[in-house]
């Protein structure tokens, strides 16, 4: 059995629909940032984070703080940690950078859920649960 | 001279392409629904959000929680208000409702700034500042 | 029984989101605005576009060509036409205009299908196409 | 000096939100994935797109054919190629497969331009153009 994993890094570049009419990154575009990384930790834990009827992850908290802008074709990297594993949620940390200074830090915090509708609260499988491991010792 | 304006109401419909496929408003979407009822409010004072090299409004934080899913063609009313009026900063809180129901909250904080780059803070014009006032009395 | 629909006509506001960092809309975003008017179409007629496992019309075409850019906050209006309606496909014909002044058109062909996968071509069910008539008479 | 570039070719992974509520990439997105193409065979050229006012790529006419969908994870390949190669104009044709099958095929022609506004068509300078050429023989 492998080691449960507690954070993910992906390095992206930026793309041009992706920068607004003052030259940066739309502010939107950090939540699809932060969550490319999220599913990037899951497929290298071996998961997917495709919903099904029956379990899905929809998004219950979520907020950037930004310090510096992105602009066209920069590359940069963004680090996704497990924050806290509970019961029925999932609460990630997110931090990007550039040539190691901060951009940007985020968080995300995700419900367990059948997708109904209504979608209802679930417990996270023990065969997802097992998989992950706070970061934060 | 016109009263200054705190707060804006939007009416919107849920489009296709902002769906996901859990079948629900992918949670990026609800920030740049946040701007939209942010640049109504400011057309309702006869401004325009457009950024010039000399004046833009980045944002500097951003946040959301959900308590309810949009789905297709759901039509909804996103309310946005003055949380405060800085020197340099102006914050937003915002209400999506639908049927009377609220949805979910938001926050959103800009900073008045030069585009540069480098992006450089200034104080909000004055002739921006006397449209607006802040919600909470 | 209503007369079937061949055309519907939208008016739409430029988001600040839709706009790149050359000041223009981003020309992803017209076939967007095409299926906005697209899905009005359909309202109009008292259907939904809403995609079932059984019944979903999945683009096998679509193009754009563009005299005129679109800038921030531009209000312009969409015209789409039904050009041609198959057993298995419905053709649409999409204008853009300004005042007056072509934008921009565009055309998009739509099969009927369910989903799979993999999606398989269906004919398209008589309660629908008795509600659409080609434009071009 | 370097040889003049006709080709690129990218391997892209299909992100969460790109895909609709039918489950398959939405078709605005294969307009996005070609400029990514388009973009890195001009980093490839050692030239950048970014737009800057005296010199802009704005889109005079794009389209897409589908023929198989994409869907969340699938991870394709993008393939642009110079098509022709005018004074004030550029076309390309680009091919999406997966495992060898061609998913879709498009076009898209850009102008050289001034952004003003008005945008003002402008011969392609020559430090550009010198960098490129047709892939047809």
């Amino acid at each position: 059995m492998t080691e449960p994993i507690s954070e993910f890094r992906l390095r992206r570049r930026v793309q041009f629909y992706e920068v607004d009419s003052a030259g940066i990154v739309h502010f939107s575009w950090y939540f699809r940032y932060m969550e490319e990384a999220e599913h990037g930790l899951w497929r290298s834990a071996g998961l997917s984070c495709a919903p099904t009827p029956e379990l899905a992850f929809p998004r219950v908290a979520s907020a950037f703080e930004w310090r510096r802008p992105l602009r066209f074709e920069d590359e940069f990297d963004i680090l996704i940690q497990i924050a806290s594993l509970g019961e029925r949620r999932i609460s990630y940390a997110c931090t990007m950078t550039r040539d190691g200074e901060t951009l940007a830090t985020g968080t995300m915090t995700v419900a367990c859920a059948t997708l109904g509708p209504p979608l209802r609260g679930i417990p996270v499988p023990a065969r997802i649960a097992r998989c992950f491991a706070s970061a934060q010792k």
